[in-house]
């Protein structure tokens, strides 16, 4: 069996797919939306291959596959080293391969390693987080959400608030919105927020109160505490600037909607009184993440 | 989406199922175990949520709901804070339903927590085991061999044997007990069957050897070491008292069965003579577990 | 439910299979390559039981199994006393077998672990690998992928390079090679390959160089690291004397073919130009791995 030559689509990152494609798998999320789909992926392996923990999206893949009809492994290293006995990470893919395992949907801690993965499998890729680097299936969740709500996103501004820094959901999203030519504006201290984010279609701003009155959709981060070492301000403070509540929500504009990747954490980037609001659209972003996923795997298994 | 009033059923311990659904759910079990059912949970997403190692349990609802057609995910959290991130477990539950989950099983250390859990999730809980508080379907497994050996437990007499205190199956059970009006005695030392356990319908003894002669049913109970600090007396002392042997055999009435939730521990609660007796109903628990799992699972989901 | 006269059928190593039957096992695998079976396996409950990390000998089981439609849980216990509370490892499978588990596929550290479940348990269990002992669908496989390319093994040489000690592939391997009539010769340093092993129709030497010009199949090792404690010989030695490498390639006969159950560890046992050579079968023994497992499971359940 030699190497061939990779014909076989992946998504690591938002680059991987084109906006008419964007719209094609959105066309299908909302197919599934509306009806159960015939068993589209039957007789495709997929491996779920999780190095980092997760409840929701892991549940949100599973759930994906099994209602595409897929055959399903779900393998949980217990440590980074756990799969290979001083084998390399090419090897093992190659390996999978030759079972006949077509997809591989992976989370890892380390930037980058979906992407040296899909070099070596003759299969599809799908990036399920790898480090701060790249979320792409809930970016693609989130835009989805937003669309539905505003049928087109041109001329829509999204203000995305919190640690952008380390958000790999964040990153994936700002380059969604620039292929869905959204105005962007992002949200947080320096230490979260850096200026050199600032680029087309991309403001940073470190005044919340500000920004609110002229926004589409918020999108509140979590702080992600476990990829750095020491909060870079005191939790008042950032508390003070940049929790969502009731007194900020009164500033939206009545169309405006709030949405969050989770998970979130009640009394840091919000408290309850979002949770209560009408435009809180969590719920729904995770109801479309298990139709926008099937719609991933189906477009990069099925093709158009 | 907005909390909803909840209308869904949930079992977290034996308070929550009227005495006629028991036998609605114990008919279901017989039609089960006589055939396969049609795949009644068919496109119904079940989440095993275990927070505690489990051979047994977690295996039986696997069949069961295998059997069943639910879509099926697993999760086995490695530690406790694992699946939240600073979430709060009410909102980690309100994201499984976002994703169409109806039924959650659960598994956990803390007492009440599926029911904290079931105060917020709109769909099904079903309780795995709680610490020391619950474990309603082990009890229903046990009332249900039961009842296929007596046709009626009105008139019967119980004995439950050992450490009753930290035993989740032994509190569930004596409420089915009372509930099918059968005649319970608690028996052990009072650091395992505190006095305050007798109650209407419900007897303390410290001598099994007095009680054997008048019992139908012995329910054997593992010292549940894990539990508490030290164990509080001698273990040859509760050896010599309460393990059942060929002699403690030769004392039960000629009709009487001998039962264990399981795991049990040879040379402490019984020994091999107790594996080789002809009223010993240890395997046909375990075979009627899976089937009362689906009929509950059944019920919960589908209704009468 | 007394214990029963076990007619159910194991396979522990390869002498649990008859040499007609390893033909017919062989036979229903080229069946399954051709086309996908119908579900032969429906209703069928299978347990994998992996008490060691594995990636693929896991998703190969597993894939065998959901493709002859079989009910699927899998086990992965923390650490070796999991799965039981103090019972014994013959109780917990005597529980499972009540639940209606058919088939216990057991992987584990001791030698001999999965013979003395087998002793137990009513249904078929197999040996996914056990300490140093035996490893036999592997060994099946690789003696299945040596048949695809010979059409028999009488009158072939086989040689089987490295740390054959603490192999139980090799330790399969051997005993499906002697039963075939295949000609085998175990070469490595003595700490790797003690004298002992010669046998009828099993020779041993310390020098590939002079093996490889008369071999039909090499069959490369991985050294074992994890199962003694300090490397017997100096890297650099065991490298210059039993890597395969270019030079030595080019001293195998025309149709030699190369092996490895894998994990392989490049720069150790083989080099870069082992990947690329045109006789390396190591991603078809892959491929053939779940075949022949599919094939096992289908024999052990099905009968002839």
């Amino acid at each position: 069996m030699k190497s061939v030559l990779r014909t076989r689509r992946s998504l690591i990152d938002l680059d991987d797919i084109a906006e008419d494609e964007l719209h094609e798998v959105f066309a299908r999320a909302t197919a599934f939306d509306r009806s159960r789909p015939e068993k589209r992926l039957s007789g495709v392996a997929c491996v779920n291959l999780f190095f980092e923990p997760s409840t929701r999206t892991f549940t949100s893949f599973n759930l994906a596959e099994i209602r595409l009809g897929a055959e399903l492994v779900n393998l949980t290293p217990k440590d980074l080293s756990y799969i290979n006995k001083g084998e390399t990470i090419e090897d093992t893919v190659v390996t999978l391969a030759a079972m006949g395992v077509s997809v591989l949907v992976i989370r890892h801690p380390e930037e980058g390693f979906p992407r040296s993965v899909a070099a070596h499998f003759d299969g599809h890729v799908v990036n399920a987080g790898d480090g701060t680097n790249a979320h792409p299936t809930q970016a693609l969740l989130d835009l989805y959400t937003m669309l539905r709500e505003f049928e087109t996103l041109q001329g829509r501004t999204v203000a995305i608030v919190g640690d952008v820094l380390h958000s790999r959901v964040a990153h994936s999203l700002i380059a969604g919105l620039q292929r869905l030519s959204a105005g962007t504006v992002l949200v947080g201290p320096p230490a979260f927020v850096p200026e050199e984010y600032a680029t087309e279609g991309v403001r940073v701003s470190r005044d919340l109160d500000a920004v609110l009155p002229s926004v589409d959709v918020v999108v509140l981060l979590r702080i992600q505490r476990e990829r750095f070492a020491a909060m870079p301000l005191a939790d008042e403070e950032y508390v003070a600037r940049y929790r969502l509540n009731a007194e900020r929500l009164a500033l939206l504009p009545s169309q405006a909607v709030v949405m969050h990747p989770g998970p979130y954490n009640r009394g840091v980037e919000l408290d309850e009184s979002v949770l209560r609001f009408a435009g809180w659209r969590y719920a729904q972003q995770v109801v479309y993440g298990v139709s926008v996923r099937m719609a991933v795997l189906d477009f990069l298994v099925n093709g158009t």
